[in-house]
């Protein structure tokens, strides 16, 4: 394993250990049983470490979609729906999402949250692209109702920018739902899934 | 004119000043013309400062856009032009908005994003509502969607965290504008100011 790997596995099993507001470079690097000064050379504080950590995780959950993507022979609409349930049960482990919504990680978290945005947009729309050429769907703005969709996932329901209750989220998933199939000119409940398997 | 004000006033002058980074609780109780002591009746912080500084500039925003819906007898469209317009040339104090960017800031800043999604979407549900009741929208989710624009205007189109040129902008307003006209089953057209205005 390379250094890089093994300075992030250390930082994240202190995460694990809830250690991730008082551990410094030093604990990471004892961890990691290197010496600090090649974390230097990698990293340039705790906060860069603990970016990559975030930046790792969000890129396997989005590599897991891409193979959803590129590998099945599904339709359009089937395609949507795996890709969906696989983001949605992609669970960010609990101490990585914790310590990532405190506040003094608030910049963190707004960049992770616009790289999964830019990341998974162009996946989503060329999988609107696929029901155009189907037949199904009727819409010359594919990116940009990707993009849009996603700022809803991303920003709006986010659970660390916004409390709302069980009901609240439920109607927003219906409405997108609904914006979504309508956007698209999709047939009627083409995104029913959205509601029923969040 | 109250003690509150005197501070937030203060540190607005020292913002201005490019003094954003530097200055102290000190430097704001001496340019507000009072004790430190005093602040710290009422702030805890300098943070705390700059975010009630934040929070009066995006209410005279909100309050703004409040009198145009309530005095205007204008059809819905018209109303959500105006609100569009009265939007968009409300500009935050540059000095403010840039501190508001900085990293250090990123809490804040996602917090005043997370304000102005709430105080406003309910307003523009009440016009979605009103074009419900003159027969020329249909939905049943108006602010559900109103949520749903905004994610896009506050999140999506923010340049502190997104940079898009020009054309990918326009792209998305053009895409904004015709998924709101068919999420809400408008007449054809109905929200190009969306594009000729920005």
């Amino acid at each position: 394993m390379d250094k890089k790997e093994l300075i992030l596995n250390a930082m994240q099993e202190l995460l694990r250990e809830e250690k991730g507001a008082t551990c410094s470079v030093s604990d990471i690097a004892r961890r990691a049983g290197i010496g600090k000064g090649s974390i230097y050379y990698y990293f340039k504080s705790k906060d860069e470490i603990f970016d990559a950590v975030v930046e790792r995780t969000y890129s396997q959950i989005i590599d897991k979609c891409k193979v959803i993507v590129e590998k099945s022979q599904l339709d359009s609409i089937s395609k949507l729906m795996l890709l969906f349930q696989s983001y949605i049960t992609s669970t960010v482990e609990s101490s990585i999402d914790e310590y990532l919504h405190q506040q003094f990680n608030a910049s963190i978290h707004q960049k992770s949250l616009a790289e999964i945005l830019t990341s998974l947009s162009p996946i989503i729309a060329e999988i609107f692209q696929q029901g155009v050429e189907e037949g199904i769907f009727k819409c010359e703005y594919t990116l940009e109702v990707s993009e849009i969709i996603l700022s809803v996932f991303t920003f709006l329901l986010d659970p660390g920018i916004f409390s709302w209750n069980k009901e609240e989220k439920k109607r927003k998933l219906e409405a997108l739902s609904l914006i979504l199939e309508r956007s698209l000119m999709a047939p009627k409940g083409s995104f029913d899934f959205f509601i029923r398997d969040f």
